[in-house]
Order: structure tokens, then C-alpha cells, then sequence
């Protein structure tokens, strides 16, 4: 854990030179607006560390595997995530010195993220070999009104004597992804061209034949005017770029600013790329830095009207509740369902892919929350798009009749991880794509997506859970054998609850939405059971069997769920009896030993219980809760959230507080020394449901928000924003009571602590806690 | 299933040239003499399908291990058998033109491995371009007389009018692995020479260092006479040849003689190599090819002697098992306590490693009962070798206190295998190397073995297993979770009963070993205690807690043990409800489907039947073979052999001849498609286990030798022979009778059909079967 980061309510802030943490703080600062981004690495020469990243969403490369004994139904390759052409680069020599920050003497060094507006600055004081002393300052963003430019402001002024200064702007192709499996490269290159204080690169993928224009050019300011510059152009492979040198003067700020974009063959056809790139370089170069910055800063305001949440009394709690917001708006914006929510985003390569059930089960909410309903439909319509991919993909298991198993990992639908042990039996991920579905609908009583999209996911979806248990001779239940739940901390087990409950939910589901779509759109429903050849009576009835005879392991004695069949042979302990040295578990346990402890990495039955809590009462929840918790250990970031909520619902505010702690500064803090290799985009929206969902309490039942709020000890007051069918809320939470704010023309009635309580149009109604249990 | 090979008693036949099979008859008559050795392939170049293979005992490179995400445990290392300097090569140029089978026409091929002779024959008729047709033979051989050494005759007859021949034998190192995780190059160069008529070249592996010089040196006869030649050296990297230019008489046999050594720096000083080996070409060359051969042929009839299995009225049945008894003796010859039996030997590459259980399971008892005594204590010494290796390896997975697990797959103690769920869970391994002592100790009585090494495997083999094992409190047993048993189709079990068996097994063997040291040598036993902190009381009496606690799964209804706890939740089918399209599973089914599937790829609960048969009644074996046997696939070729024996002493005949099939003539009739790969060394075994336990019945109970032997149908007589403490005897079975003949000086009684038979020095009894059920 390191704590070199000041505490902000609205920035992220780096003060004084903190080389050695180069590499975390490039993760916290990354800039992205959903289409493009990268991390927060310094424009000139910098020889320490530096993992230098640039992404374009939508754009991978399907790296090969590495297993150790392929077998049959492996994926074929493992999408990478690509690190594209960096174009945030600008070498910079003063009289003739490169300056690099590895190895000039630096002062008055200060790097911001600013999350309200939008923007990374940094300014420092360095001195060069002769000992002069120069004042460097950068703005940079990537805009998210243009959302496939950036734009990048580089100033030097010669403190202490004049100077020669060239300015190297440039697009560098040439660059390795850090997470490669064979070391090898993944871009072409296509073509480049120089122009006065321009240039364009065009790169294309290896295998997928994803081109990328990228594009650049440069003005020059000096005393706050544009001023002419000798351009001199470069090119070696795949790097473009204009040598500029400028005389400046003692005291006089010489600013130069580099319009970039990055434009894709997602978006173009490849023949217009080239022209399209100029001719956004055109639009935004005259619109001018300063109104797109001024822009940048007005979205990011409309964004935060919709979903700031302010806590009042703890700066820190403030600023790590506002970095997980900003970073997941940063990754995903809802505008293009071909997209989704990487687990680094823009901010590092691991991980590869960009979809994980992490989506779903985690993220859904906080779209729908705070997000035009559009944004999650999108994440919906995401997962209809790849329906074909999972019913092949599933054929490639054996799974016939238009069975369909979603990825644990895609870019593009297919499967794209590498072990068995997850990709073939943490099959979970499929009932988390149904849970998504019901979970929008119920938000947004857009039933018609089920007419729409939701029903033939569904049933694809409930194909496979029907052919995918068995019927056990011995038990005479329906089985599920050979599976891995949430908690990857066991692999291949048997029955795993989770599993088994998700699934015969699923069919369930899949079951009221038969009838809801009938009842919407017969013609509708007809028209999908003909083509997906949907043998309604039977596959209720097969359905309906399963639901009533799985087999879910219990345990009668202490009346819990079994997270599956053989969890009562394991040596039970709590984690407070593992040696702090020893934890965490996967640094220091070997898997084997790891696989058969008890120790859980995330929640699994309490998944569930947090799922399908209206079908649990709350002495079964606390019970299941009294087990598991103390025997989790809480090793993935999407764990503590689930545990925080639980907690909330059952008074337990002192645990609810230190599993918020577990992940709201997961990043800022460097947590599990990880935050280097990217930040941990999904589980901060985790953070978002530990506050939202179990400080606020937030739940939607019967078309109705309901809301059972507190502060957290040690806060003066909470405030979170969410949307709701076309109604803006405001919740403002002190210790004594909660105000609801209705933003809307309309009135509201929700149900706040357990009473109905209705809101006017522009209102706001206080009202005093219940005692919650401490 | 290949059928091209020509029955043969004694030899393995190409009859006609087959380049599309050359790879798998590369494989089959790959020549060795336990220190080196290499595949059947052509002298001259060959530019169609081949696997040029050479291979020098002991010499390894650990490769970096494939898989996807590393976890905490994971060897750091997957070692390869090293391709090394391929010193059989003769480029040959006729009249300018580069003699190629793959390019000239072809009659009269015909390619011999004489196993009884120990040497490889190739005979053919080429025509050149011109028109123009020469004879050549070549002979070959891996010297098991001088074992770093081999020598090659190889011969050309112009047959249509005289030529002019470039011969050019050459030593090439520039070798890459066909089995490579990452293409690399293993070898560098280290020095080379050439002298008239001589070349030498020493390479050394990158990584572990093994310095390797060959050496050759070539004569040239014609007119049955030594001829002077001119020499023309050439050096490549990590190569070097002698080009000899001659004048060849239609008619006339020119004959090019090439000697050639592998010695390593296993076995000599690094320094000493290149001088060791010009002496031993020195040695090799004076002594001359033809005695060289002669001493070949007296060795090979000398092994002959001993463990020859003769089958009358069934030629293909006579081919397969001599062609297994003679690649186990050119793979083993149990000199070396450094070596062991790589599962492919010196005919391919795949796999890596040399050890697997499979020395201690199948090879063993071959070497016991066919070699001398000190070969098989070789192969129990090479596993005490590794014990401070084998304590590492459980310390890596967070075991304590000197607890031993032995690798899965070693070169040199260290695991070198890629997968969790075989590296940390198939820990039978253990069992089977614990067992290997006990079968040791009871086929040769030698006790004093446990004093000096045994024992303290035992012990650590012990202490492994009752730290693995854990106290269930829901059962009130000690368990044993997330094991990997024999059956691979089934991973990360609970309660393998074949491991919990052999687990307990040990533990009561290593008490009783403990009283047999005591008895025999206290002073070494309380020497030994001392040194490796044992202490008896105490660990003892847990282990007894152990053994009487034990959870074996079971099934009251069927009376059968159960393959691992949840066993009867699967869906319960016999493999012949399985299409044959369908099959082998491995090649048609998910690794998912098969891991939920009830089929078997390897015997499991009847391995542990096979071991300690003495602890089961028949009529258990009888209902658990019944139980197993429809739901076994046998797609490891290590499992026929099991059932054959099984069968055998069940009385099933049918089913023992099958199942004897199976492995009989693997790799001739290359049954499972992948005998170009290499041949299938340890299961060799397991077929030469089938016919002397199997059909012979051959047991070892209280320091006698056990018979039931029978003939199976269709063959008129079954004899082979077999070693016992000092006594060499030969069975011979036809359908009506037994005869035993005694070798030795000493008469021996031993029980035949369940009587006791005394068989006086140098005689023989025969004695009728007793009815065997059908």
C-alpha cells in the first residue's frame, strides 16, 4: 500500500518527483473518452520507468495461446489488448541536451489529474547540464465531445537564459505490447506522410487487419501568439515526425500544441481513413486547444449534474469514490454496443480481451443508475450481437440446438482464454448475461427489449443450462458437475450453489419472459420460436423439471448453502488464523494448497444471496454471511463489494465500512501493488454498489425505488445522484437523516426505510433514520 | 491402424519404400544402447517427411514452461529431450546429381531392423537422372558393447556404368527441436576439427551446460579392400564434414565405413572430451566394423538369452513382443543410476523429461525379472538420488518437516511438468514410487536396500502423505481433496481411492520397513533417525491414526469402490454407448465433456487391485472389473495392459487377449496415429507385463515364485523366461500343460496352478493345466 498521492476532492494529485511510482501513477492518470485513451505518461524522452500506452477501443489481436497440453475445445488464441501508436510524444532537446526527467535535476513537480474537468497537467522546474533552468508545463485530454482526437498543450520557459529549443512532435508506430505471449509484433505498417507541422501514420493489425490512421499537427505560440516554424519531417518505420526549432527567450513561454487523432476502421471504410484523419485534424486544429478544453470541461460538468457522489467529512473516501466514477465514464461511455468495459480500460494491457461477466454482474448497475438508459441497453444489445459466437462456441464443447455459452473473455464473441478450469467450467458467466437482462428490465420496465433482444439470449442461454446438468441416479436430482464458480480459489468442483441457482433461475426467467413476450408481441414471439425452432411446450417442461429437481447442497446443521457438494470435508478456519505474511494467499500459498483450503477469493454464495435476495429472508442471508465471510479472503477486487452490501443489509455498518475501504482506494492506494500493470476499471464500479447499493440501500421492487440509507461512521453526509425511468434523485444522507431531491417535472413515490413516501415535481422530503442495528 | 510391416519373428520389415509412413517407421526402428541412440532414418538426404533424431542419455534443456497464467508453485521449467549433432549423416552426389529418395525413382527398398542382431539394414536400387541405376546398402548400429559409440557400412554398386562419388559424412549440430515451446535454439558451439578422414565437434546446451563432443572417422573400401581417399574439410557452424571424391567401377562395391562416439560431460571432464573422444575413435576404429558387429550380435544374443518371450503359431504376436522387449533394452540397460526410461527413449522427442511413475508402475517388474538385480536397484538408487529434490519440490508447494513428492515428469528431480492439476494433484506418483521398493524388496529379498536407501523414501514419502490428508469433520475421516488420480479424464477429485489407498498403503509399509531396519542394522537405522529427525513414536502413531481413518469412497448398493467421492453423480454409461465416430474421446470430445464424463482413460480403482491384490478377494476384483471395465476407454497406453491382467486372473480369456491387443502392436500397427512422434517405450512394459502376469500368472508371495500360467487361444505355445533370486527359469505353456525348466544349479520349488513344484538343477517338470473358466 503507498500513499504518495494527495488527498483531493476533485483531483489526483502527484507533488513533488516520484520516479520510482512512474509506472502506478501512468495507471491513475489515465485519459480516455470511450473511443481512445492511454496512460498518464509524460510527453518528452523519459528513460526511468514507464509502461508508455496507448488504445483504441475495439482494436486486438488474437495472440496465440500458451498451454501447456492443448486439448480439445481450447480457444485458439488469447486477444490482446494492443498498445497503438503512441501519439502523445514530443521530444524535446534544449541546446542540445534531450530532456528526460531520468536525468536532469527536477523541482516543483506536480502532476494532476483534474476528474471534474477532465484534463492531466503537469509542470515541473528542471536544470540542464549547463545549468540553466527551464519551467516545463503540459495539459493534456482526450476529448469527449470529439471523441476520437486528443489534444495536448507543451510549454517550456527558459528561467534563467535563452535558449535553443526543437521540438520534436511525433506518431511512433513502433511500439511491442508489454503483454505478448511470443514477443511479437501485432501492427503493419500501411502508409505515413508528412506535410508542414503535420503528419499521418497508418498502422494495420496482424491477423485482424484492424487499420488505424492516426494523425497530428502542431502550432506554435509564443507571447499568447501563433507564430511560423521551420517543420522538418521525419520518418524511419512506422514513426512519423516534424522537427521544430524554436529560439526562445528568458522568461517567455514558447507553447506548442499537438492536435492528435486516432481514427479506425471500425468507424471507416480503410479508404477514407487517411482522408477522414485530415480532415478531423482540420476541424478540431480550428476549433482551437483552448475551446476544446473549454468543451472537455463543460461535458465532464454535465456529467458529473448526473453522477457525482459527494461525501462529506473524509477527503479521501471523497476522492477515491470520484476516481472510480471518472475512470469508468472515461472507459465506457454506452455510445457504440460494439464496445464494452475492459478490466484496465485504457489504462494498461492486461487481462487481454474486453469482456468479462465483470460486465454484468457489476457494472450494469452503475450505467443504469447514472447513465442514459441507452448506455445499458447497448451493454444488452453487446451480448445479442455475439448470440451466434456462444451457440458456437458452446457447439465447439459439444453442446448442440442452439445452446449458447458466452465467453468468459471476447473481443469480438468467441472465446479468447486460455484454461480450461475457467473457460470451460466458470460457466456462471452465462447466468450473469440472463441476471443482466432481468436486472434492466426491472430498472427500466423495458420489457420490449425481451420482444426485442432479451428472449432468444435467454433461451440460448437456458439451452445450455438444461443440456449442461446431468441426472443423478444416486442423488435423483439434476446435477452440475465440473464446474467453477466465482470463487476461483476452487476449480472443477460439483454443484457449486451459485451455479446451480443462477441456472435454474435462468430458466426460470427464461420461462416469465416466454409469456411476458407472448403477451407484448405475439407475431414477435411466433416469428423467434420458427427461427431459433423454440419447442415451447417441451422446453418449459424440460425446464420446469429441472427447476424442480436440482440439487442444491445444504448443509441441515448449520442451515448454509454449501458453496458446493464436498465443502464440509475441507478444513474450515477463518483467515484471521492465516500469519499476516502469508496473506495474500495467491503471493504465497502454492495453487494446489490454495485449491484445497477453504479460503474463498470472492464471494460466491453471498453472490447469490446478493442476486436473488428477495428470495432469501434475512436470518438465511445472515447465517451464509456468519460462514463464508470470515473465510474469504477477498483476492479479487470484485469481491469486498458484495460482502460491503450484505453487510449494509444487515446492520453490519463496521464490516460494510472496512469492505468499502477493501476496494474505494483500491488504485489511488496500490492496494495489491498491481495498479503499475493498469487500474482495476470493473471493480470500480463495485465501489459505486457498495456505496449506492449498501450505504444507500438502493433497490427497485415492484417499479418503485426503494432506499434504506445511512452515513457510514465518520462521514458528515453522503450524496449520490440516480436516475430512475426519467426521474433525477438526489439522496443526501447525514447521520441523523435522508433528503430525497426529485430533479423531475414529475412527483415520485418510493419507499424510503420501509414507508412510501412521495416526492413532488423540484422537491425534496427529509426524513429521519431508523435505528440501525450498529 | 497402419499395416505395412511385414510379419516377422525376429525383425521388423519395410518391404517396398513407404515415404509417406517414414516418420513412423523412422520410429520403430530407432536404434539405442542406453546411452545414446536415435531414429531409423536415412544416412544420405532425404527431402521428404522425416524427423532426423539423435539423443544422448542425461543431456536435457529445461525449456520455459507454456501456461496461461502462472500461478505460485508452478515448475519453473518444462525439460526437453534434447535433438543433439546428428552423427549418421553420409551426403552422397552420383555423377553431380544429390542422391534423395524423395526425388530419384525407387525399387527393390527394403529397411530391417534386426532385433535379434541388435542392427538396422537398408537395401535399394536407385535411378539417377541419366538413367543410370546403383545398388545401396547401409548397415547401422548403436554399439551396446562400446555404448558411446555407433558405425555405419554404407555401400554403393554402380550397377549400368561407372561413376564418379561424392561421399560426404558429416557431423551437424546446427539441430533444432521438433518439440520446442518457443523455437529456440538449444545448442552452442563450442569448438571443432577436422583431421583427414576424422571431424570432431563439441557442442554444449545453453542453460544447463551439458558439453557433448562427437566425433567420427571413415574408411573406405573397394574390392573389399581398404582404399586411401582425398579429404576435403568443411566447416559450417556447429558443423563439420569430410567430402571424399571417388572413382566407383560399374560393378564394383565402394563401401564408406563411418565411426562415430557421443560422449558427454556426464561422463567425462569437459576438458577431457575432446581427447577421450579421438582415443575412443581410435579404439573403435582399430577394432574394426565387422568385429564390432560380431560383438553387436554375441551381446544382443547374450540379452536374448535371458528375456526372450517366444509365441508359436502366431508371427505378428511374436514380432510385437520381441519388438518391445528390444526397444526397453536399447532405451534402459540399467548401468547408470543417473538414467532412467524416457517415455519415448531415443525414438522422438515429445513428451520432455525421462521419468514418469511410469519406471516405477510398469518398467520395474520387466527389469526385475529379465535383468540383473542391480538394475533394478538402479532404477529405486536414481529416485533416492532425488529425495532432497523431491523434499524441494513439496517445500515449493508449502510442505514441511522432509515430506517428499516426487515430479511428475524429471530430468534431474526437479518437476518439469506444465499443469496444476498434474504437477500438484496427480500425487499417486508418490504411491507408485513407495510401492516400487516393496515390489524390489519382495522380488529379491535384498531387505538390506531399506537400510541403506529405502527407508528414508519412505519416511518421506510419508511424511508427504499425512501432512496431505485432512481431518473431515463431516465425516469423520482423514480425506484426501483435489487429487488427480491414474484415469486423467477425471481432475481435481476427492477421495481417489486408488490414492487414498496407496497412501495408507505406504504409511503401513514405511512402519513395517521401519521394523525391518531395526532388525537388520539398528546402528544405520538410528543413524539414519537422527539425521532426518524422525521420530518413530510420533509419527508413527499418526500414521497408524491415518490408516485406520481413512475415508475410501464406496458403494454399498454395487459393492464396488468408488473411483473418487462423487463418482455416482455422473451419468453412468458403457464406452460402447459412445459412437465410434466418437472415438478415441481425446481426439472428438471437449476436455470439458470428457471431465464430466463417467469414461476412464486409464485404470484407476483396478491399478490399485493390480497392486495389492493380496488385500482383495476375487470376487471384489471380479465386481469392480465388472463395474469399471465397460466404462474404461484406454486411451493411455498404459491401461490395456492392467485389465489384461485383471482379466486374465478372472479366467476371462476373451478379454485379456483383447485387451492384450491393445498394446501389443501399438506402435508397429501405429494404432493410435502417433508413432511418428516416437514409440511408446514404458507401455512396452505394460504388454510384456500382460504376457508373463497375465498369461504366464506370475506372482512372487513369500519368497516364491507363483504360476498360473495358460496359453491363450490360437496360439500353439507361449514361452518366456524370467530371473529369480539367482535362478534363471523358462515357462513354457501350450493349451495342454506348463513346463518349467530350471536353468540353474540349485533346485527350486515354486507354486504351479496352486501346487507346489520342486524343479531339480537343470531340469524341467510339466505339468497339465487345471481348468481355467472361459
Amino acid at each position: 500500500m503507498k500513499q504518495y498521492i494527495t488527498n483531493d476532492p476533485w483531483c489526483v494529485v502527484e507533488d513533488g518527483f516520484h520516479p520510482e511510482f512512474n509506472e502506478i501513477t501512468e495507471s491513475l492518470m489515465s485519459l480516455g473518452n470511450g473511443q481512445m485513451g492511454g496512460r498518464g505518461s509524460f510527453e518528452e524522452k523519459f528513460t526511468g520507468k514507464t509502461l508508455l500506452g496507448n488504445y483504441v477501443a475495439g482494436v486486438y489481436y488474437p495472440d496465440k495461446t500458451r498451454v501447456g497440453w492443448w486439448k480439445n475445445g481450447y480457444p485458439e488464441y488469447f486477444a490482446k489488448v494492443l498498445n497503438a501508436t503512441n501519439w502523445i510524444g514530443i521530444d524535446v532537446e534544449i541546446n542540445d541536451e534531450v530532456l528526460d526527467l531520468n536525468t536532469c535535476p527536477v523541482r516543483d513537480f506536480r502532476r494532476v489529474l483534474n476528474m471534474q474537468a477532465g484534463y492531466l497537467e503537469r509542470s515541473f522546474v528542471v536544470t540542464l547540464k549547463n545549468g540553466h533552468e527551464f519551467r516545463v508545463r503540459s495539459t493534456r485530454f482526450c476529448s469527449i465531445v470529439d471523441d476520437e482526437a486528443g489534444a495536448i498543450r507543451y510549454s517550456i520557459t527558459p528561467i534563467t537564459a535563452d535558449a535553443k529549443i526543437v521540438f520534436t512532435p511525433y506518431l511512433d508506430g513502433a511500439i511491442r505490447n508489454k503483454d505478448a505471449n511470443y514477443d511479437e509484433t501485432f501492427w503493419d505498417e500501411v502508409r505515413k506522410e508528412t506535410a508542414y507541422g503535420e503528419a499521418y501514420i497508418e498502422l494495420c493489425t496482424r491477423k485482424t487487419g484492424f487499420h488505424v490512421t492516426t494523425g497530428m499537427c502542431v502550432e506554435v505560440m509564443q507571447n499568447g501568439e501563433k507564430v511560423d516554424y521551420q517543420s522538418q519531417p521525419i520518418k524511419h518505420e512506422k514513426y512519423v515526425a516534424n522537427r521544430i526549432t524554436l529560439d526562445c527567450r528568458q522568461g517567455q513561454e514558447t507553447v506548442l500544441i499537438k492536435y492528435a487523432v486516432n481514427l479506425s476502421s471500425l468507424n471507416y471504410g480503410v479508404d477514407e481513413l487517411l482522408r477522414e484523419a485530415k480532415a478531423y485534424i482540420q476541424r478540431i486544429s480550428a476549433k482551437g486547444f483552448e475551446t476544446m478544453l473549454a468543451e472537455q470541461q463543460q461535458a465532464w460538468a454535465d456529467k458529473w449534474q448526473l453522477n457525482d457522489i459527494r461525501i462529506d467529512g473524509d477527503v479521501a473516501a471523497q476522492q477515491g469514490i470520484r476516481f472510480n466514477i471518472f475512470q469508468l465514464n472515461q472507459t465506457y461511455t454506452g455510445k457504440d454496443e460494439r464496445l464494452n468495459i475492459g478490466p484496465k480500460g485504457f489504462t494498461g494491457e492486461k487481462y487481454g480481451g474486453s469482456t468479462y461477466w465483470d460486465t454484468e454482474a457489476y457494472c450494469l448497475p452503475f450505467y443504469l443508475a447514472t447513465a442514459d438508459q441507452q448506455v445499458a441497453r447497448n451493454l444488452l444489445v453487446y451480448r445479442h450481437k455475439h448470440l451466434q459466437k456462444a451457440i458456437e462456441n458452446a457447439q465447439k464443447l459439444g453442446f448442440t440446438d442452439g445452446a449458447a455459452l458466452y465467453p468468459m473473455v471476447t473481443m469480438n464473441g468467441e472465446e479468447c482464454h486460455n484454461e480450461w478450469e475457467i473457460t470451460f467450467e466458470e460457466i456462471h458467466r452465462n447466468g450473469a448475461i440472463a441476471y443482466a437482462i432481468y436486472d434492466y428490465v426491472r430498472y427500466t420496465a423495458d420489457e420490449m427489449y425481451l420482444a426485442q433482444y432479451g428472449l432468444e439470449v435467454l433461451i440460448g442461454i437456458s439451452r445450455f443450462w438444461m443440456q449442461r446438468v446431468n441426472w443423478s441416479k444416486a442423488k435423483q436430482q439434476y446435477v452440475m458437475l465440473g464446474v467453477t464458480g466465482p470463487n476461483e480459489y476452487e476449480n472443477n468442483v460439483n454443484n457449486n450453489w451459485y451455479t446451480n441457482y443462477i441456472a435454474a433461475w435462468t430458466l426460470r426467467y427464461t420461462a416469465e419472459a416466454v409469456a411476458t413476450v407472448k403477451r407484448l408481441d405475439a407475431g414477435a414471439y411466433e416469428a423467434l420460436a420458427t427461427r431459433i425452432h423454440f419447442d415451447e411446450t417441451a422446453e418449459l417442461a424440460k425446464a420446469a423439471d429441472i427447476v424442480e429437481k436440482m440439487h442444491y447442497p445444504y448443509d441441515p446443521e448449520r442451515q448454509v448453502f454449501l458453496q458446493q457438494s464436498d465443502f464440509l470435508d475441507k478444513d474450515l478456519m477463518p483467515v484471521s488464523d492465516i500469519p499476516a505474511e502469508q496473506r495474500p494467499l495467491n503471493q504465497h500459498w502454492s495453487w494446489d494448497r490454495i485449491l484445497r483450503s477453504c479460503f474463498i477469493k470472492q464471494a460466491d454464495v453471498l453472490q447469490g444471496l446478493y442476486f436473488f435476495e428477495d428470495e432469501f429472508d434475512t436470518d438465511t442471508l445472515r447465517r451464509n454471511f456468519d460462514f463464508y465471510e470470515p473465510m474469504t479472503v477477498h483476492e479479487s477486487s470484485l469481491s469486498p463489494c458484495v460482502h460491503s452490501i450484505q453487510a449494509s443489509k444487515l446492520g453490519m455498518k463496521a464490516k460494510a465500512y472496512e469492505m468499502y475501504l477493501r476496494t474505494a482506494r483500491l488504485d489511488l492506494d496500490d492496494y495489491n501493488n498491481d495498479t503499475e500493470d493498469g487500474c482495476h476499471i470493473t471493480s470500480m464500479a463495485g465501489t459505486w454498489l457498495a456505496v449506492v447499493k449498501g450505504f444507500g440501500g438502493l433497490r427497485v421492487e415492484k417499479d418503485q425505488i426503494v432506499l434504506a440509507p445511512y452515513c457510514p461512521d465518520g462521514w458528515e453526509a453522503l450524496a449520490f445522484k440516480i436516475r430512475f425511468r426519467g426521474t433525477l434523485l438526489q439522496i443526501t444522507v447525514t447521520q441523523q437523516d435522508a433528503t430525497v431531491a426529485n430533479f423531475s417535472t414529475q412527483p415520485i413515490t418510493l419507499s424510503l426505510h420501509g414507508e412510501a413516501v412521495t416526492i413532488g415535481a423540484d422537491s425534496a422530503e427529509t426524513i429521519a433514520h431508523k435505528a440501525i442495528a450498529a
